[in-house]
């Protein structure tokens, strides 16, 4: 976006339709990069979504009906992994190649907008908040340019991506796979699993491979990996174990998503453990190995071995709270994200403990902080009531399915209890805007919050304090 | 409780019992208010049950079994309402006095003990903040000492509860009651109403007075009025309509509980329309007297006039999210409280506006506010998500009732989807063990954080700003 800033600027080009281009998108994002960043993944998902619509795409050559074809578009873009039709049977190889291009694009642009925009809230901040984004883990100082945030980006997924597809290819080509098709299938689920996408092109889904340690474990990697966000990696891979190094952001992250992963783990065993029609008849191993990929898949990636809605409806209950979580920031991973979790947390700590401010890993979190997360909680609480109780109403379902599609779409994690296939376009229309929402939504709009110029305090008004609770 | 501790210090007779009691809870109450208020709570339930278990009490002269006898004594003393037994089938008309006692001693012990651990928030607070805290309405300043502030708040009940007792009983007995029946009746409804308490002692409960504004729109205003707390009465009653003198507590409690009260009657007369198990075949008028009656019994009255489970699925969900929000503080309704949204949603304007404080009507909410009204919320929300989860494992339900009747426990509403009646002992004690911690436990919870000294700040930790969203 700088650079588009700079030719703006610079240009002396003032009548070809490139630059007059070019000089647009510089003014968009000049005046708001939130509101570039969301006209950004517009355009993207109508374009795939003309892609969608063209006959060569589906597997019987007749072109997808609109509402279809934006809604794999839109899930793609967002990798999400809801989908009304079945990826292996409604599209030709074409069209599955569009969708994994769709969540390559889709993956990468969220990764790289949400670092920028970090970097925009930086330059924003002033010196000496600017160094405290630095904790952030995304800076000026660390990251340089935004030609270098995109090229670090790109590198660091398409090694991570080259690294799953490399055991994942071998193995499929090992149980039942020609060499193409297991190139192919390697390729796609390294893709999907790091981007936290969720599309799966077997009709049968994971279902078959469930009992196969090499495909489960290497799909959790990758979803782990991607679900924590581009900035703790980047953390990582520069200090590796050297803790003391690491930024307040990667401490956090980590801490809560290990968190999250093991008590997803444990009531998902409890509750399922005597489950015929999921884990109830496995050998104890393979109960804990699914436990496991269950819980990581929640917080976003959306892979599932068996399907959601054979599961009891209390585990669906704490899959609803889990996917809301979601993962890290600047990641594919959706939610509400797990750094927002802990400032609240932390918040209500100080409050138990009496001290004045809120502080963890000896750094003091700023009042602002909490606001902006209770901020984002409360507009995801909204979105998810006001979609469920539109599905409720167009399908006369008690709350349990509706609710658990909604929070699936808004944190894109693409769980499905069955019912984006039965619903009627408007509320497939609904769900879309859900997840764009989300996905892009949330971003900009924890982004627009903190970056908002502090109007300076003329006159200060005496305290007054509400009695609560 | 300050008189209490004045005589433990003063006294010369150590050896007396009644000395020695009122030692006991001086010492209880000097060391911590919160936990002395849970106490006192815990003890008065226990009495009720016990004569709620006499023979004398039930219809039938047979003692009722423990778990429904310590069920109805906390839905009493909490002023719940919710009740696994018919009130007019099951118990003796000396068991419905003592229930209808219940209710009067648990409105007037919330209340008090409310106002109480509002004062000693503003002792423990220090001059400055003193002066704030009696924007809460309440202080020593304004109030007194602890024996005034106990017969303030009786008179108070008192006046209105006759005022609606001397409305409702001719109407009783000019509509099929003798004299004695609308007596008892009258006053039975006069009490349940103004105390929030949702009891009816009519086995069909209101269903037979739908269609009578009289009793409908009596009962409605003395909902409203006990949902508003103590401290917004006692503002109204010394300084009327002259809205400057208005404390900011009673500003925010009026604006929200309005804002709050045609929320919920548009949304319920908008699903309910054309349902013909509710107002869908009565007259314009009367659909919306019932959509109105309703939306203020959502917030905590907890009377109904048709049952609840066969409104609309989504109806049920918009209730949900009404219940949780509940009343204003210091009063007998239930729930989260007014005022805690409106300091989340004013933290949430500040943070949209770019503005370093949150402030309303002049002035400037601390930030220890916003810390301690999430932390009231995140307490409530992870109640009733562990409640709901267990109802569903014990009762192989889908989240709809389950869910309804966890937050109708914990906000202290009463409305019931029939679940309570249905429930095995395990489940009506997770309900009993709710409505204890939805009504004693979010008062003393939030005193306690507000009370907490700051502990001086000796060294500070450089600020930190994990990534949000
Ligand atoms: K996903
Ligand atoms: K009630």
């Amino acid at each position: 976006m700088a650079r588009d800033m700079r030719v703006q600027r610079g240009s002396g080009y003032r009548g070809t339709l490139w630059s007059r281009i070019r000089r647009g998108v510089g003014r968009l994002t000049g005046t708001s990069p939130a509101r570039a960043a969301m006209m950004i993944f517009a355009v993207t998902i109508a374009v795939f979504c003309s892609l969608l619509m063209m006959p060569w795409a589906t597997a019987s050559g007749r072109s997808s009906v609109f509402h279809e074809a934006l809604f794999v578009a839109t899930s793609a873009v967002t990798v999400t992994g809801l989908t009304p039709v079945n990826t292996a049977d409604h599209w030709s190889f074409a069209g599955q190649l569009v969708i994994l291009v769709g969540i390559q694009v889709g993956g990468l642009g969220i990764i790289t907008i949400a670092a920028l925009l970090a970097i925009s809230v930086t330059r924003n901040l002033g010196l000496r908040t600017r160094l405290v984004a630095q904790e952030g883990g995304i800076s000026t100082g660390s990251m340089g340019e935004t030609g270098q945030v995109i090229r670090t980006v790109v590198i660091c997924s398409a090694v991570v991506e080259a690294a799953l597809a490399l055991v994942l290819i071998p193995r499929f080509i090992q149980l039942n796979d020609d060499i193409l098709s297991g190139l192919w299938h390697g390729t796609f689920y390294a893709i999907s699993a790091f981007n936290n996408a969720g599309f799966v092109v077997h009709s049968g889904g994971l279902g078959g491979f469930g009992d196969d340690p090499v495909v489960i474990w290497t799909i959790m990697v990758g979803v782990f990996l991607g679900s924590l966000g581009f900035p703790v990696l980047f953390m990582l891979w520069r200090n590796r174990w050297h803790v003391r190094n690491w930024s307040l952001h990667t401490k956090l992250t980590l801490q809560v998503t290990l968190l999250l992963m093991v008590i997803g783990t444990v009531l998902y065993a409890v509750m399922e453990w005597n489950n015929l029609s999921t884990i109830g008849e496995m050998s104890l191993w393979e109960k804990v190995q699914n436990s496991l990929f269950a819980s990581v898949n929640m917080r976003s990636g959306g892979f599932s071995v068996v399907e959601s809605n054979v599961q009891n409806a209390e585990t669906m209950l704490i899959s609803d709270a889990l996917m809301f979580a979601g993962g890290g920031s600047a990641s594919t991973a959706g939610g509400i994200k797990v750094t927002t979790i802990a400032v609240i947390w932390l918040a209500f700590l100080a409050e138990a403990r009496g001290d004045a401010e809120s502080t963890a890993h000896g750094r003091t979190i700023p009042t602002s902080a909490v606001r902006v997360a209770v901020s984002v909680v409360a507009m995801g609480a909204t979105l998810v009531l006001v979609s469920t109780v539109w599905l409720m109403y167009i399908t006369g379902l008690d709350m349990g399915r509706p609710l658990y599609e909604s929070i699936s779409a808004f944190a894109t994690v693409g769980l499905t209890s069955g019912l984006t296939e039965d619903l009627p376009p408007e509320g497939q229309y609904v769900l879309a805007a859900l997840m764009f929402a989300g996905r892009v939504g949330i971003i900009t709009f924890a982004a627009s919050l903190t970056v908002r110029q502090r109007s300076r305090v003329r006159y200060r008004y005496p305290e007054g304090r509400p009695m609560i609770g």
